[in-house]
């Protein structure tokens, strides 16, 4: 970045419009986008589906290793998740920030080239937002907005008893790429000097710093005619979503571990840093995977899909949470994944 | 406040828990509230109107002088008044907070009781939203959703040319309470003795601190079958809303000075503090009432309600936007609405 204007040399209107100035819009259901009080959507007899996130720098995210066009593209990414995690398609964005006048108009345009990045890779339209100065540090408030048909949305407390737990892509890479970052940026901040050296490391750097949403999935439970009993995203750690699911469900569960998929990648990154990349997978974040259940007939379809794992199955409540590891041995599952407030 | 929860004693899940353990559903377009990854609700061949806000502490609200519930109460408003801007009516809420572990479960609670006060006073359902600590301050995300027949709804840019200008309520008081507030603090960080006397000002710090939004209006034009040709809600001050109207509708307007509504209360206000009560209407801010343009042939039906004043025409765009002062002269209308980038 060469050049830096100040924020204030537009004013906000001045900012919004120039934000705003190449929106396309991609669905028919968007009758009016950004420039009114409020946007107006249609649904043509489906159902809305809502989600919002509030991401706060130094909580959710280091602007030191983190690129302002990968923050804006994350930012929709983790709020599509949870449109797919209900099984439903994503259709439109608000995005609202709060900066500091540290900003200039150059870098919330590196931001919002992450954000028009995603909407067109996911087909959605950015209907709206609010800007806002902070006093200190950028905030991101994401709300996503998702159709379904009627009937077809899928929540987390539906599982059956006997229903197969799945998982998409995998899990474990996003922490390893948080634990490898935060490594090089103490260095860096000991010895300025030092040049880290990411191309080892970078499946696991992409995974905590791009992630993707599961669109696929969705997708092919459409081809295929599956819906699934319950669903959720991956976004605190396998244990966390599965002990959800279990809450919600009012059931047991069994994993098992030499079925849960972690990437070579993840495995060598785990391996460097002495950490087990299982507990990396059961206790790390931000994987943005979906994990689901199914009924058992549903999985001669399941196989055709490689990205799909089965690692367990939906237990009677009296078997607990059990996790039954490579050697045999058989542990609870507990919640360990992130919590903001004990951190 | 005696008891002191921490919010760590909670977690995360057990916050939302705790917050959201007395929601009731009002609306039967809610098909799922708070505790999916996402929600869901239905339109029953309806639109739909969406509008998000963000609040930072410091840059829109003082917790010196703001009650964590009047915060709350203002925090939904503020949004219902872009939904009811739309000619739209508000049915759902998502709402996202993120604050430092300063705050209690108990001062969570009074900001919680404001926004369920409101939810209740209008009608609205509260669906979903996010927690997240903070480093520094309280930083509130409000995404309002709302209910409009198909093309029922109003925007700003379909104003005609000698269509009638009017607004709702009266205008300037909020300005005039920040101002004393903001007065009363100063006095106070100076000598912590001396007790602030709130009691001649209650009018204009009600109208800063807990406004209402418009919701008659509305209804009035549902009952009287009217369809405004455009409106937008006076969120920073009439100058910066008509000269929006005129923008977006390619017009110009004139409007009277003796015709802008403005409370006895408000005038008072003014005269104490030297400022003129005018000014105060056009570059004030945060009335939150709605501004808006009818055909002339709708008058009789207008001055029916004596909540609306009409204060002026829309002119042909070489006319310029124009107010005629009470002593005859006329001035071009410019914009100094608050501007958060330039304060």
């Amino acid at each position: 970045m060469d050049a830096r204007t100040e924020i204030s040399s537009l004013g906000e209107f001045g900012l919004i419009d120039h934000l705003t100035r190449n929106i396309e819009l991609r669905n028919a259901s968007t009758i009016l986008g950004v420039g009114d009080d409020a946007a107006v959507i249609d649904h043509f007899g489906k159902q809305t589906v809502l989600t919002t996130d509030l991401l706060i720098e130094n909580i959710h995210f280091d602007l030191t290793y983190t690129p302002l066009q990968h923050l804006g593209y994350k930012a929709v990414v983790v709020n599509l998740s949870d449109i797919y995690a209900m099984n439903a398609n994503p259709t439109q964005l608000l995005v609202s920030i709060g900066f500091s006048n540290r900003f200039s108009v150059e870098a919330i345009d590196e931001f919002y080239e992450g954000i028009y990045a995603a909407c067109e890779k996911y087909g959605v339209d950015l209907i709206g937002g609010d800007t806002s100065s902070s006093q200190k540090g950028f905030i991101i408030s994401v709300t996503a907005i998702g159709e379904v048909r009627p009937d077809k949305f899928v929540q987390r407390s539906t599982a059956g008893q006997g229903d197969l737990i799945c998982c998409t892509g995998d899990l474990g890479g996003a922490y390893l790429g948080l634990i490898f970052l935060e490594r090089e940026k103490k260095i860096f901040l000991e010895n300025p000097e030092i040049k880290p050296d990411l191309e080892d490391e970078k499946y696991v750097i992409g995974r905590m710093l791009r992630p993707e949403a599961a669109k696929e999935l969705i997708d092919f439970f459409e081809r295929e005619d599956i819906v699934p009993t319950s669903m959720i995203d991956i976004s605190d750690g396998l244990s966390s979503e599965i002990l959800h699911i279990c809450k919600e469900s009012a059931l047991g569960c069994v994993i098992y571990e030499d079925k849960i998929p972690i990437a070579d990648e993840t495995r060598n990154a785990a391996f460097k840093f002495e950490l087990d990349p299982t507990a990396c997978a059961l206790s790390g974040g931000e994987d943005y995977e979906l994990l689901f259940t199914v009924k058992q007939e549903d999985y001669d379809k399941l196989v055709l899909n490689e990205k799909i794992s089965v690692i367990g199955f939906m237990a009677a409540p009296e078997d607990g949470k059990k996790i039954i590891t490579r050697g045999g041995n058989t542990f609870d599952i507990t919640a360990q994944g992130w919590n903001a407030f004990t951190i």
